[in-house]
């Protein structure tokens, strides 16, 4: 260090048009930007469609910017637009009118207090400051939101506003369109950004892309495996904004991390969540935070794709007026109202992912009529909530011991009735009372899913990448899932389309 | 990806002497072999003298090979010289004389329990197979241990040994004095490592160094601002192997990893446990795992440095017969003895390190004659433990609200009493029936330290760094605390000299 200086450095040469650096051995090089031809020009390239990467597009085309916006996906939109359409804002104008108390304190000590003080707060108050500001831009781009907030798990006041349509493509849709129709920007889906291209500093200038690429959801690795498209390089004058989500997808990846989430477990994701892009960008240096952390949401069933419908049965009857149980021994296993976190790690501990052995949620009658009538019919028409007229039929379909089940409902009336549960102190207030004794009885398999990978690159309040010497990557800015740090261990329900769409901003205000 | 094959990537040429890939918008280069003069050749360079350096040194000359271990500091050992002592080994022959049923599954499940299932489990089963070949190979080189099994928290049955002098020094001793006789190797103290050498491919060719380099635990970072020594390069013909230790004193990395650990926060380790050279290894392309997750000791004190003398009194007399209060309230705000983890988080609630306030941890006289004499004795002659006639003089000296002090000890003492701790379900029966009545009282001011920084690179079970593609960086091996999912969320006592020692034989043997 002493006797380097940074001019010292070097302008390497190149005997390949398709250079690398040279730094890693793999297949997937880092391209130097003299050694390539860029077959396009932009000012700005993003990468990825979602609320973050249409956000930076909008903006930074107010600033008079050509923008390229890459999705290597047939359709618009990411996890965005199969997002539920909850975002939270604090100090709203619906809560003033509603006299609802907030504060940008407030809101951050809920983050933090979920995510268990690993958040980086520094980013969490740019939240806080820009959420009305960020909510008002979708308005004006033809958001529409319900004229009520709700009250979401974590969140100490009601400040999370609905979309009309309850659904992220609710906000995903009237920006792409505002977007397609900016002077000088194009959205291009099937375009797969591999590579970034740098300069003789680091700096980064460009992205190798493909072209006609076809994503296949089957492959292990889609990243890795496959090679459809045609090669192009592309020119971004200004920088790169890498809004490409998270890692909930990837079979590869994410159990490195988390070697629990076996390939055979399933996300709320879509297939398209991989690792690729994030995976580039620790290539050029960027600082890893915090990738370890996986969100997992434990009423989820594997008997059905991705969010499915039985989330309503686990979570409002199930899981409240009945038990879950390990069919190995038809013994409850966990406190099955304690947090998100606290029961997706107890159900990982008695699931058998290769063995298809996952935990019964089950509940009686009374329970189940508590439900909105579509939420328990509907999962029943597709077969994956059962009904028994016996708990010893119940215990059988699921090839459980049938007397060990009757004993565990029978213990845990018991504890019901006492109004304590000595097992997993399940706090029994919520249960109104309501044992498992009415036949018919309900039952689903259950199992956690992954949803957000909370871990992602450093960014700083500009929305520009550090390195791993904690210095911004020149030209490489990013926002959303992508990004760790600003939810700690575990994100607050509704915070996503808050995060992304305001780094996704702040990113197209700096570039 | 489909138009570049590996044979393409880039022989680059270079300008400087002291020529870097150029990728990293950094002051740090990754050096190129082709730019830089080697001053020295060796066959295999060891960063690091701890268990790790020693153990792959040892086994690296046994296969012929002439090893340099380097040390950045002025003594040999890093941590594993003021490490406690303790040595898991299962299936051990001690376990054999004194019939303790021990196997493999029941030490993997142990760590997996432990590590909240993040466990890379392949490689906590090489623990387990190689466990009785490590300990024999540190007894073959001189060890001492106790003729005695300790049972230790976590572990299912005795399995730990324990060094005759208490101490890892214990072990580091006798492998670096076997060490240093070895024909043909140095161990060589105040020799920094920076970055490493790379070939066009990007294997590990060598190191760039600092020798006569002089750590200075006064600044802020010393991997940044510290520019003693004289730059030389080490050519390594076979590789390299990455033994440095965590990060738990780098005041930079570990707050980007985990915001609570505040420069103010103190840690167990020594002063050189810093992130440097694992950045290195990411600037290669080495893979993170898990690197937000940090391990604390909640039974520490603030007003020592280190380790210190008062865990006794916070573990065995306060935590367990007294209670843990908030000294802005006066009040409990947590169970005094839930596992680690939860302790270090609950405490982290409530300290607010910027303004020098800790939780207290209090007992009576009773709970304090618990204790051997000395534990009490030594800490209160450094004045970190302190003796109350009174809980109002108690609540005084620590500026608490006297009133609420009272208050609370009352509300503990019918708890203890009952049977039943009703606000915090701290198990009651573990007190023995002791309150906090009999003056004089004892106090202390409590603080979780950082204890082991539990992610790092990713190796395989050939103790191989595997790159960001999941590909082994050829030429750079890995072992100990800078390697990352062994021990997953949280490491279990004792089994850090099994892992540093193992997969330092192992990175030994296949270099």
């Amino acid at each position: 260090m002493s006797k380097v200086s940074r001019r010292d450095f070097i302008k390497f040469g190149a005997v390949s048009v398709l250079a690398t650096s040279g730094v890693y051995a793999s297949d997937m090089p880092v391209f130097r930007d003299k050694d390539v031809k860029f077959d396009e020009e932009w000012d700005v390239v993003i990468i990825g469609s979602g609320f973050a990467g249409l956000a930076a597009g909008i903006k930074a085309n107010e600033r008079g910017n050509k923008v390229l916006i890459l999705e290597k996906m047939g359709r618009v939109g990411g996890n965005s637009v199969i997002n539920g359409g909850i975002f939270a804002v604090p100090n709203s104008e619906l809560q003033k009118k509603n006299g609802v108390k907030d504060s940008k304190e407030l809101f951050i000590s809920d983050c933090v207090k979920a995510g268990l003080g690993l958040n980086h707060v520094e980013l969490l108050g740019i939240l806080a400051d820009r959420a009305v500001d960020t909510f008002n831009f979708t308005v004006k781009h033809g958001a529409k939101y319900l004229d009520k907030l709700l009250l979401e798990g974590g969140h100490s006041v009601p400040r999370t506003y609905y979309t009309e349509n309850t659904s992220g493509s609710g906000i995903v849709q009237p920006l792409a369109e505002t977007f397609k129709n900016l002077q000088g920007c194009e959205l291009r889906t099937r375009c797969k950004f591999d590579e970034f291209v740098t300069d003789e500093n680091g700096a980064i200038v460009g992205v190798a892309v493909r072209n006609d690429y076809k994503f296949d959801k089957n492959l292990f690795s889609d990243d890795k495996e496959n090679k459809s498209g045609e090669r192009k390089f592309i020119k971004a004058k200004k920088g790169v904004v890498l809004a490409s989500g998270g890692f909930c997808s990837d079979k590869f990846f994410r159990k490195l991390q988390d070697p629990r989430a076996v390939p055979e477990f399933d996300t709320t994701n879509h297939p398209g969540a991989t690792a690729g892009a994030l995976i580039s960008a620790l290539k050029v240096g960027a600082l890893p935070v915090q990738i370890g952390w996986i969100q997992y949401i434990p009423y989820k069933c594997p008997d059905e794709k991705g969010n499915g419908i039985t989330s309503k049965f686990a979570s409002q009857a199930a899981f409240r007026y009945g038990i879950s149980v390990d069919p190995k021994t038809g013994k409850r296993y966990m406190n099955e109202l304690a947090d998100r976190k606290i029961r997706a790690d107890a159900m990982f501990r008695i699931i058998d992912a290769k063995n298809d052995s996952y935990p019964i949620n089950l509940c009686d009658s009374v329970a189940a009529a508590k439900l909105v009538e579509s939420d328990l019919a509907n999962p029943m028409k597709n077969g994956v909530i059962m009904k028994f007229d016996t708990l010893a039929d119940l215990a059988k379909h699921y090839k459980m011991p049938a007397g060990e089940l009757e004993k565990t409902v029978e213990r845990y009336n018991e504890f019901v009735k006492k109004g304590k549960d000595e097992d997993f102190d399940k706090p029994i207030k919520l249960t109104d009372g309501i044992t498992i004794s009415q036949a018919p009885f309900y039952a689903m398999r259950g199992a956690p899913k992954l949803h957000h990978t909370m871990g992602g690159v450093k960014i700083n309040t500009k929305a520009q990448v550090l390195n791993i010497d904690d210095e911004p990557i020149k030209g490489l800015y990013a926002a959303g899932e992508v990004t760790g740090g600003t939810h700690g261990a575990s994100r607050l329900g509704s915070c996503a389309i808050l995060d992304c769409l305001t780094f996704g901003m702040i990113a197209g205000e700096n570039i």
